[in-house]
């Protein structure tokens, strides 16, 4: 269960990392959209393994094929359907796993909810299914540019390296400029030394993805259980390896005082802003016309090339070494899935806001 | 739109902060469970306003009435609805209000989307709406206790006050003990001077709320949307004031390597344990067995009794000064908040989880 | 379960026959729309027993109360919830049936499924929950007619009398000036006389409802799952009492060959239509903007004052004896909830088709 | 929208009928199933055209693949996907149509409410789309034998023609044994007898389907929108070309008086039995223990070999005249579609009453 996400424009994904393939189905999405497939393409190559020597070498030739909702080069407003086959799964990298549980890794807690255990692979826990949400963004994202609304994402933390530039000051055209995707050039610098380094230890490290959403209109969102801020939330924390999302001031607001977190408002031209922008673009749940602004914690992979103690299938104690190709820093690779899910949710919104305005 | 949360334990919540009242349909109970009414109380009298110095005087004397679903002291099965009447609504305190936003406030937002606005208060956007949610969470920990799966919620920080003791080492019995809800008596009164000098100054602040869930069996959550991490992040982002929400190591992972944050399994009286719980219970979006583990950020409250800049209804810069009763920090009353949407959300998967367990 | 109705405007009802009354709450009904509440009552009258010599004698006042969502003489674009309290319950006419089933009735598979039973009364299986519809269904009908779509339905047959015209030649103000609900005034007559004799006897007799659906615009509903066609069904379906679902030729069509069956297009004054209508108004589940056409077959009621066979709570044979005041015939009171059911399922379908109706 | 059904088991379709494929993905099946592949092919056989002489001669040779949710010969417990390519699909039969709507089919609202078309084929309006649901049903099916559930549709109508036989004198072993599948020989020789004069005549003609569900237990269903009734009802209505749905006595309730509808129970080795089943299995939209017993309306299919009035896409009057293979009646292939939606639907309401019932 619990593989579709959203209420108008709804995202159903299917398909295991080491089976034949990763699927997804788009049920509401409008007829007669000259899709731009080179842009789709664009967005799984961003996520693809193997884009260089921080993330891992598999080789996810990620050439899809539309099975459904498509025809002269348009949607037809019915289903689209996207599948990408698997090719070069190094099953046996993983074979040694067969009867082990890795720490950290869902292979636990997948064999004790299914009874059952793909030893070539994370099956659906594995990050290969993000490739179908990042096509499903992407073709939201093509969609949202009909309304100006635009999205960015970009590594802001490393291990202990940080990018704090707020996105006013980031040139978005840099962020795709160099492996880490971080927009801030020496930062990234540092940041793939500190990768390489972790990587030769046969480690990983965590990060940070933050994230903006320009141009979203004043009102999407609901002022009680589907807050913006809430369905971003689930979107983000849906993502493997996610352990915390924030939004505008997030966890710092605990230190602040009302006097100093509240974004006093102006008028200019017309329109009506915030001075500051701690409210990250949503007040009351509900978008107020201010970038969207939050932050995504990713934990650091859980796959390492190092001996480590676990436990069999039978409970008996084992020490298992980590094989294969894993990335050893996830951030880099998961800036285009946040993007995705960010389209994914803003869009299902805009949808939900165009239902219900009534002519009268 | 967006009123209802939960897949099979749905829980929809109406009414207003300044209108008739507030109320709670919930779908899904399961019938013949002699529910506990004074329980409900208590968790209703937990989050009600005025309960010391450090919340807001207004008095919500919160007796509730059942309009369905409950005959001859049990359940029907049918749809369980709840009244709580809405009494001693001073509107008069927000009536200067009533052309001009207040910063950081819901207002603003709420009047864009719906081209209305109840100067009365908040409509749906207001607190009193939790109370809606605690009620349903207090029927939800019933039926969970029959499953022996507990949750306790306690601040962990207010401002620049923490209190860092893991679950393991707190006595959960303190934290009704004071008037902050922390559960370590000589930071509470730490926490308490600091609201105290706070709302002298006629500011708020923001703070903390860190919970666990005791007892989870293993397999609750889905792998890839609707993961258990995911869920909970939604159900506690749809509270008011709520700004982020990490579980297990949360933000701190970004710094940690995989060596350090994964944690070791290990078997213990045939049952199997993590070493450390960096997990927070979840593992690939699926609990572990282990306890469950969050925090949730919330904002310094929006209402100050300070001047501040805002603009009217028509853009003219206006000064407005908050007056009527608010919390200054809204931490403590919020505890019982969590402790209810986790508790919504845990009973969903757990029904999710029977739904589909076959006989062969 | 199962007390939702829509996609996004979703209705949801609570309350039982017995209890303390019965409510809806309306989620995704657009703001600021001026409800005619004398409309709505209007609509209940119509609902209500006690209206003649035909219907049940039972006394149900129908006022109600808006709990939520009105602000003003206004939709706020919240939940709107509403609250018919019960009164006059003469619970003692149906206390001797404590431990006995009624033949037909939903008492034996209600107990069954909950494993309670209100004794004083059907609980949500009751008629009664309808009134909730009624109002939702009111309220839809004042959305509809924002787009001048239009509904009416009336009583097509009675026991073996029937009423052949087709809409084109009603005339729809008819339809209330006989207690019976069919506009021809003179078949209204003998269904008048059949129910009485019907009843003298204290038997029940069934019938047909028909229903027509004006300026419903070309394109509503979806061409797998969700025809408009499917929802229409379900949504009548879900009425106490129906027995059968069919529209445009219905199950004459079984009988006739293509060559006759098909409509023949048309177009005059650039809009098209067809010669015949035997679609209903619905071709592959899709409005094709001829008017919907349907009809609902109702069973006799299962209350019949004359003894009957039965089984007792224990499975020992019983001989019961209905008394209380029930109806000898369930259309006339059925007119409105057909139409509230139609209402809501329109709307909602319209709601669906301008989510996703894109600007390029 | 709207190609899901079901809200455990639930079933997403998608592909058009001469685009690359038909698909179906089921979230919501339980893990560790060994499904029998063969099975489902026998049941897309029986759904195949191009069986004998009654139905068209179109191959669809329908070898499916298992996409996703397969390992090892068992169902994983994530989404299962089937996906059957598109072959022999000759497109030329429908290209003179490029510009012409077809009288009573689908084209033209799937023209206005898509504004596109696809001049191969029908798309999702295509009959070609049961094939998934028929897959899906499948599945069910053989769930529900764990269950000792099962199912019987035969065609009970073709034309003037009748098979009246109540489910208890049929032979379940004779529907497949004749084209027609009529479990009565001599009425079937005679509906094949029209079909071919029909036929003959380059005219087609409508059909009933009736059908039983064995040993449903007591208490599917639920009393208010999700009767076990309604949902049976959409499901049904939610098939291409039915008109009508009705259970139990069905339409002719309408004639009956309650003391000769009404069912009268009895108790024989400690289970409750009615003497007969106008109730057709369903009390109270709950099922009841009973058989339960329903017939659809099959319109005859709109595609003729004559000559017709039509109008093009701008609407000038043309004369149309189809060519292609097409079924002169659809009820013989439509048989093993009633029987998957009818388990499709009782298996999510298994799963529904399984979902809450709770240990004390």
């Amino acid at each position: 269960m619990g593989n579709t996400i959203g209420k108008i424009f709804r995202v159903t994904t299917f398909g295991e990392s080491h089976g034949m393939g990763i699927g997804v189905v788009i049920d509401g999405c409008p007829p007669n959209l000259s899709l731009n497939l080179e842009k789709i393409s664009y967005e799984l190559m961003r996520r693809r393994p193997g884009q260089s020597k921080l993330t891992t070498q598999r080789k996810e030739m990620e050439s899809f094929q539309i099975l459904s909702g498509w025809f002269e080069e348009k949607t037809t407003g019915t289903p689209l359907t996207f599948w990408i086959e698997n090719q070069d799964a190094k099953s046996k990298d993983y074979e040694h796993l067969k009867t082990a549980y890795r720490p950290s890794h869902a292979d636990f807690t997948y064999h004790q909810k299914y009874k059952n255990y793909d030893y070539r692979g994370g099956g659906r826990s594995s990050a290969r299914e993000t490739a179908a949400r990042v096509i499903a963004g992407a073709v939201a994202k093509q969609i949202l540019d009909l309304y100006n609304i635009q999205i960015f994402a970009w590594v802001s933390q490393v291990g202990k390296i940080h990018c704090n530039k707020s996105f006013e000051n980031i040139d978005f055209t840099l962020i795709e400029e160099n492996s880490v995707r971080c927009p801030e050039p020496e930062v990234a610098k540092l940041m793939e030394e500190e990768i390489l380094k972790v990587k030769k230890n046969g480690d990983t490290v965590g990060g940070v993805i933050s994230a903006v959403i320009l141009n979203v209109p004043v009102g999407l969102g609901e002022p009680v259980f589907d807050r913006l801020s809430a369905d971003l939330a689930k979107a983000m924390l849906s993502i493997n390896a996610t352990k915390g999302f924030e939004y505008g001031s997030g966890f710092r607001c605990a230190e602040m005082h009302g006097s100093e977190h509240n974004d006093i408002f102006y008028q200019k031209n017309n329109q009506i802003f915030t001075k500051t922008n701690h409210s990250g673009g949503i007040q009351g749940g509900i978008s107020n016309g201010m970038p969207i602004e939050f932050r995504v914690a990713f934990k650091p992979v859980a796959t390492i090339l190092k001996k480590q103690e676990s436990i069999d299938f039978d409970g008996n104690q084992v020490i298992i070494e980590g094989r294969g190709r894993h990335d050893p820093c996830v951030v880099p690779r998961a800036v285009p899935i946040v993007e995705a899910m960010a389209a994914i949710t803003i869009l299902d919104h805009l949808f939900r806001f165009k239902a219900i305005s009534v002519k009268k």
